[in-house]
């Protein structure tokens, strides 16, 4: 007990100090490695000494994303109410792969990823009190994503033994024949846009299936339309080849683009073979706010995506991990993901009663993942789930009238949400003519390893691929729970001073 | 900070009174959903409350797989030190996908994995420090043997690329060309046994890919013999196929069966495009102790494996989860995943100076696990980590003699470490021969409904099949952190009780 005391003292004081220390890690390649033994050692030691370690050694280490100075890649918010709900799951720690493992852990599942269906205003039937679709808490938005494209593969495959002829068998499903597998595995391609998430095509590589990255244009913000998803298909289908996926995104990672779901939708109508994947893992969660649902294009996600992620690890208050997951038919999951040996049955499981989640998703053992989202809903209300995107937002909205009025910066993208993305600019002295790209490219480079070799700050960089050009950017993720407009404010100094020592040392033109 | 302390509290009281709750949660499917209301609440609720409503409402609905009387599946253990240690990887949450995310997660990583490793006794080409091999640690075995696939797949593939011709590129690797994907992809087959886990099935599944499960003879043990594989490749590659993917077992989840690594792996010697996992998810922790390394055939896995796992979650003392996974050759690895786009690039993965995790798994983010395995590996010392699993072996050996006395049961194959599989067993008493395995089957399935109805008691089933015949048993797995002998006997008591009653009940000749 002493101990459990002691560790819950050493948080407190690690929050109660974080403003204070530099955001990322100052340490070298190896400096853990090179202060540890080489072996476990031989006889157990003592627990006070092992948890001092922990700020000695490890906590230097620590690139602080709880730290109100973290602006890199997007918020990954950790709250004390989840942090106790964690514990309390490794406290009843099991693998959970069963309804019978622990009744509770798949019942609160079914439960709370219900309620942040219905917050976020995704329709019924993604709901799993449907009884046809529902969700289910991943570990990351990667594995949503790779979740549903074996569903697709599965799902376009049983659907092209089906125009082969194949007849459903009694229980009412399609077994796909080897020929079938012969002669389309290996012709399946997956689509999504050169702004969607690694996680796209590295789905595609698992499968050992193609990756389009479509390209997206300036003039319609990075966003993926639908008339580039037909050519991208039609080219395929005339080689032979069967669209089977398209990975649309909510948010994307470098701009916060939202692609055109209702102009791509429409075009898969077309193509009978395709899966609609949504991946909205940082942007969904701010489907809680109405005000926003249209400009993220919900209603279209609720006509016609199959399936929807958001992570609420990201900027959703939740420890991570917590992928919320939903599909419109869970069918689609199970029929692709079901494998029963004799030691896994349960009468429960035989009697149809129960959900059995490892049949929803790629491994058998998982964390009880539930109890972190249901602690944060609970303890933050959907309104103050609310207040804190707000806040992000309004951290956005201040600091882009301050970018704006700066003659050195430029807002690159039309910004959403709580991510600005910008870059330094400048025009010839001699001619006051735009410099060109190449050269702006150079000096945000350097402008970005300034940012790196700093410690006090964190953002990252991107490329912005489109059908124009190729911008090199930064990007300012707002949204961290413990971030206040004070602290961004202080980010821009940074960032405006380490722009004028760029301009000095560069001579550009 | 006293919610923190209140945590605490409730989790020593949880475990001071565990062995007085039934090991089973008494409740019937929909008893939580219906508790529940069916949206998150509007506003913030007080803490105290929704942390009682962990007692009121998750409690009665969990199966208690740290009770000592948890005898189903493998154990799960979780100790105290470990949920500290994961209470502290929550308050630094962060997605660990990359060194720079927080270099002490992947440096912690790097030297808990490798203090496994050699505690394990697994060959120097496994550690991480040999700067070739390396571990890391998944989320479960399903996860391991899924990822070996996809690294036994594009292994095979580059191969095959390599007899056709392809040269190397400047780098040194072969990009696959889609000629030979589109050739070979679909002709690959992934090769176990019946007795090998569910999760090699599922990774076949998941790849799009056939399943052999090759039969064992009891004659065997249930091992899976290198003759056996032989002849299934052998009928494979005259249908034109491509063995690309063998999962041995050291320690199967029915028996414990330890497959015949040295026999195989000198069988696939002759067929350079396959791939040996062994999967030794439970067993595999027990090569902390000398005496069983023989036979758990270590020296054979150090010789013939590509890739091994273990799971410190099972009987490990480890809260889920913690699925170690080592590899011989890391590039096997990076060259089947890794994915870089310019948001995911940093100055010292550039430079080629550590190791970014996300390209050694499928998923992008991470938990920060190692943290719990340091805690327990220093806090249990190697010698307490040996002690602890030496308890649960001798548990077996003491009921071994037990059940051997015993005139209504018998053992069904040879015991392996902590895990007993026994059935009823009885002759006729007309002529005394014995009754044959389709009554005895009958007869253990009504003996496992009974047991399995209580709540005292929580066992699993299994169907072993042979060459020879199937076989239905019970399991008994020991081996829980908090089960003492006189659990074990109790447990026993109850078997023999419950056997009385159906050889009662039942007229089987």
């Amino acid at each position: 007990m002493v101990i459990g005391y002691a560790a819950i003292d050493q948080i407190c004081d690690y929050y109660s100090n974080i403003s204070n220390v530099p955001v990322k890690a100052q340490v070298q390649p190896g400096y853990l490695i090179d202060q540890l033994p080489r072996e476990a050692p031989e006889n157990g030691q003592q627990f006070d000494e092992i948890q001092r370690d922990f700020g000695k050694l490890i906590l230097p280490g620590i690139t602080h994303w709880q730290s109100p100075s973290f602006f890199a890649y997007f918020p990954s918010n950790s709250t004390f109410e989840c942090m106790i709900a964690d514990l309390l799951s490794s406290s009843v720690s099991n693998p959970g792969f069963n309804w019978i493992c622990s009744p509770a852990c798949t019942e609160l599942e079914q439960v709370v990823v219900e309620w942040a269906a219905r917050m976020l205003g995704l329709s019924k039937e993604f709901w799993g009190s449907s009884g046809i679709g529902g969700g289910v808490i991943m570990g990351s938005a990667s594995d949503s994503a790779f979740t549903a494209a074996i569903a697709a593969r599965e799902k376009a495959l049983r659907r092209l033994s089906l125009e082969a002829g194949v007849q459903a068998g009694d229980n009412g499903q399609i077994e796909i024949p080897d020929e079938i597998r012969q002669e389309y595995g290996q012709k399946l391609v997956v689509y999504g846009s050169t702004q969607t998430h690694s996680l796209g095509a590295k789905a595609a590589l698992m499968l050992g299936l193609p990756f389009r990255a479509i390209p997206v244009s300036i003039e319609d913000q990075y966003s993926l339309r639908g008339k580039d998803v037909r050519e991208a298909i039609e080219k395929d289908k005339k080689a032979g080849l069967v669209p089977f996926l398209v990975y649309a995104t909510v948010g994307t990672t470098s701009t916060g683009a939202v692609d055109r779901i209702a102009e791509i939708g429409q075009v898969l109508k077309d193509y009978p073979t395709t899966f609609l994947h949504v991946d909205a893992a940082w942007a969904g969660v701010a489907y809680a706010l109405p005000q926003y649902r249209e400009s993220l294009r919900l209603k279209e996600v609720n006509e016609y995506a199959d399936s929807f992620c958001t992570n609420f690890h990201k900027w959703g208050l939740t420890t991570f991990d917590c992928s919320i997951f939903c599909v419109k038919n869970r069918k689609d999951l199970t029929q692709a993901l079901d494998v029963t040996p004799p030691f896994l049955r349960s009468k429960e499981a035989d009697a149809g009663t129960v959900i059995d989640y490892r049949n929803w998703q790629p491994s058998l053992g998982r964390r009880f993942r539930s109890i972190k989202l249901w602690f944060v809903l609970r303890s933050f209300g959907i309104s103050g789930f609310q207040k804190h995107l707000e806040r992000g937002i309004e951290h956005r909205q201040r600091l882009t009238e301050i970018v704006e009025r700066s003659n050195k910066f430029e807002i690159v993208t039309t910004p959403n949400l709580s991510l600005l993305v910008f870059r330094l600019h400048l025009k010839d002295p001699k001619d006051n003519r735009e410099v060109d790209d190449d050269k702006l490219n150079l000096l945000n480079q350097k402008l970005h390893q300034k940012l790196d070799s700093r410690y006090d700050i964190f953002l990252t960089q991107t490329v912005l691929h489109s059908k124009e050009r190729n911008i090199f950017c930064i990007r300012l993720a707002m949204g961290g729970v413990n971030t206040t407009f004070e602290d961004v404010k202080r980010a821009w100094e940074i960032v405006e001073l380490e722009g004028d020592t760029v301009l000095q040392e560069v001579d550009l033109v």
